[in-house]
């Protein structure tokens, strides 16, 4: 980290910069010019506010020079990551497609879904049976009834589960029964949460808080990490912006620039950014192109009977466009569609 | 809800959506028009997703009627409440000033923080023990410890405590010390904490997630008060927006409009929405002019030494100033600054 | 426009809002409700204020049903336009790359630029002549000796010229040399200038405002439509969010949103939006993939000398794989990439 | 300029960073580290583009060290300035009160606004007679004939005249009816409008561009100043963000922050902002507490006729309120309401 002092700032301003930053354990050298004076810090500055360091007398400016992450950085582990979830790998050399309901409601439903999912290419199934809901008044999801449903579906199709999580309390239950744990963008700085998660011994999807930069995204895998767990994927699902014609705004952008950032893989929900039939395929065709390794998408066999987003969910005619995307755009990038691997 | 339908709309089309609607046990009413179809909806629409209804064949438009927030609605509470945090009224007829350090550190830094905040007119004190912080390697708060400490500051100087609480299973145990629990931005959207405070039998401040609708903030208020508890404060601490010059952008407009849409009270917190000691002072004025009914404000003996946003907290020449805001400002907008009330 | 009263309207409040809407010259038909009453509009709305309806008494909320763009609307016209640019299409058959220097800065340079643009299957050139820059102090553009230099190189590479315009007073000169106009983001509601380039007889390349809706980007195209001219392609270029890894966000999803809503070509620009040369490429493929019907991209045979933005543009090597994109992505979305047609 | 580069960065990389900063007539100074080198820039760097240099290869960060406004800085002006407008200050001393119809309609409607005002207590008079709309479909001013009509109303009440200028062409003929020159949040990076009203020999209202950081309101006002005119007054009038609830978010912080870092007065418009009548006085007395040196109001009266943004319009009832504002809030911070101080 390095401050930068205004040519107003007096001796006494230079030394309050040194208190409060040796204070935070950090080492400060003061470098003097003609109208400036730059305080070079060394050491662990995650202690330091910079916007309030912004604020004292005399300061002009603070700038970051570190990375504020480490486990996930790419920085000290070069090579991309691939995660395995029940043998089906998320990473580098492939596009893997996560499909399914978004809410598990019935056995049936959830059978269904699975079958349309598995038909259009996926090899893992997504359903979620605690739901986070903005109102109170909305569909909360199955619980533990929701994940016994999941588990039996994964018993006929052969798909390892992700699911969702939505507190700390639960991640133990849920764990028991899926391979993969989901961390929704509601839950993004649920620091509680992410620690818990670290510890259940899970691959966990960790989607960017709606609101989060790629910055504290990875603060929030790094939160996973640090509890021994790096089987970790980030998944980008849309920010919230001024414009109103989508529920969010998916950020492209972003796999590009993480995948630089940080070894984890990074997939995309193009149903849940978009908030609109209409628009999965094309954002599931621009996410893949864009190089993300992998989607998340919602399928249902009935949407106008969902309980949760039907509306968004892909029908049987959009899922073998679909089928179609993974078995021709992969190649297109030097990837195949992944597939379980054998034990 | 009412959903516009486009003069390409179908026959089928306009069936699709009355199915949709029905299935989520909702009355629809067709309206044909020349041009346009309206469909009306009685019922509890908040099953329904507009976003999805959107993408759905020959919708124009979705356009939603009633408020989704009941219990915290001010259409069946027009009297704006008042809610007592130790005796201290927070509500339309005061400004109640809370004070404190923004965490908790040591018995004497606390002691210190509570007496300043006193003197400066504050009637409760601010304080955390647990602390929600982006970077995992930043001081996460001293716990049931940091608890203690505040309690013993609270028998020493007379002020009823208000504390954060970041996880459901915490919550029991910050309510057996707190007068007042708090739930901060990053937790603005995880439900089983709001349900957990919901139930806690203890007032409860709801600061706004930095990425919230004002609509967004009263369905998260909607969660508690649905537990029973209907003593909940609101807090404005800014939102996230493109500008990068201040930590987030205080949204004073949030609260008079907040304050009509909703009975409960709403305060600001100056200094987490600037990030900036300099922004404090005109902020508290810019908040108590606009009509909030409370500041919370960091205070700190000495802020270069601080572990958390120590150079955003005032400081003794700032307190002076405060405290004449608090004597003059509130008078002039037909208000007195809170006191506690004798039992 | 329907606007809804909420159930404390008074008879007064009702007639308030209706002398309001009268006013205006638009009809108003009131329905009682039991505890609502919904005031339903008929006419040209565009004279009122929906925020400021918003505010009225008695008033719970203004929603719009008609669209309020006609001439770009593809309501109205449901085919989807295809725009020539001296003799190359731009429309929903075809992908058209427009490439060249953000800056012409000398003869050789854009010559040079515009030679690599061709090999990697450009057939349209950029360039720009007047700059609008953020800072005074940054370079501005040669101005009409910059027009004299496109004329020349486009007469040795047979590339039509896309060239910026930035006040209403020079349209007809750079009208006098450009095959297409080029409204820049900044000038995205500079009325003056949209109703000039309107009536230049000219096609125009009308960028969204880094801070526009899509409604208010089609309103900008209806400015220039009533004009008399409907050659316009409408440019994604990224909006203006809380993220600052990126300099805008690419929002993706406009492309099929505004394609739905207008019959006119969408393309995209990859070099702007992100800002970073790394990242020009993997938009370039999420954005012909997402279903756009051209890219406009910088090169620069020197980027390090480069006078604007010269960091973004593409060089030599990344020209083969700009190539490669061309040739083989298009066709897996049934389209091809455009060449001049014979006159 | 600092441009800080990662541990990777080759001897090349280096070099290529030097070279595109030489190119910009840059001196650049480079630091190796162990881990990291460090390139120190010297000179005008104004031409230099730092999201372009963050792209290039083995760059980590970019750091900009020196404002790149001067004129209008405060660094080398430390007073805060003073701009008088027909006689009547702006500036730190005062609060002063501008205010009058959104758009010039009628003589009549123009004088009883004028008139309301001036009991309320303003000492300029705003009026729109070039009115810049969304839609094409809106009202778009009165042109000269409304100029004309703010003319005789400056006759008959006194009151000096502030009226936007939407296109460069028109500045002249604005100026020679206005006191004050006014461009608006739409045209706040029309550069070509920016230069002709900093040579037009007028005082200048400059309106923050509804997506413009700060720092982008600065520069476009150093556009002006570069004209030689330093007769500007910033205002804030509203952000753009994700809540919907009011037009805009006023960001009141903007005042102290521009205040820190422009020796230029600092206003705020109220009524654009929020663009509801019910938010107009509290959002005024929140703009006067925050330090804010002037306010811009709507009145109208009778808004319900009004031809544009009526229903924002303060009426008789809330004026009175208005003056008990002006006459009470501004000596609690030291200052007083502006009055036209004899020539």
């Amino acid at each position: 980290m390095v401050i930068v002092m205004g040519p107003e700032a007096t001796q006494v301003d230079i030394e309050s910069v040194v208190t409060v930053v040796q204070a935070a354990g950090v080492e400060a050298f003061v470098s003097r010019g003609v109208r400036r004076t730059i305080v070079g810090l060394v050491g662990d500055v995650t202690q330091l506010d910079a916007a309030g360091l912004r604020g004292m007398g005399g300061v002009r400016d603070v700038m970051r020079v570190s990375t504020p992450y480490k486990l996930v950085s790419r920085e000290n582990h070069p090579e991309r990551s691939t995660v395995h979830v029940g043998g089906v790998p998320i990473g580098p050399d492939t596009v893997t497609l996560i499909a399914g309901p978004c809410a598990v409601e019935t056995p049936g439903q959830t059978l269904d879904a699975a079958l349309m999912a598995r038909a259009a290419g996926a090899t893992l199934l997504r359903g979620g049976a605690f739901k986070p809901r903005t109102s109170p008044y909305a569909f909360q999801g199955l619980g533990e009834r929701g994940l016994r449903i999941l588990a039996d579906v994964r018993e006929e199709t052969g798909l390892p589960i992700v699911t969702e999580v939505v507190d700390a309390q639960d991640v133990e239950l849920v764990a028991s029964y899926a391979d993969m744990l989901q961390v929704g963008t509601r839950n993004a700085q649920n620091f509680a949460l992410l620690q818990a998660v670290g510890a259940a011994g899970r691959p966990v999807m960790l989607k960017r808080g709606m609101n989060a930069t790629i910055e504290e995204w990875l603060m929030a895998a790094e939160y996973i990490a640090q509890r021994g767990n790096l089987d970790i994927v980030l998944c980008e699902r849309g920010i919230r912006t001024f414009e109103t014609a989508t529920r969010n705004t998916l950020d492209v952008s972003a796999v590009p620039v993480a995948q630089r950032l940080s070894h984890l893989p990074v997939i995309v929900d193009p149903s849940h950014s978009g908030g609109r039939r209409d628009l999965v395929l094309p954002l599931t065709r621009a996410a893949i192109a864009v190089g993300a390794d992998g989607v998340i998408i919602d399928v249902h066999p009935q949407p106008e009977l969902a309980l949760c987003d039907g509306p968004q969910a892909l029908i049987d005619g959009d899922l073998e466009e679909l089928a179609g995307v993974m078995r021709d755009l992969p190649a297109l990038l030097g990837k195949s569609a992944a597939v379980a691997q054998p034990a």
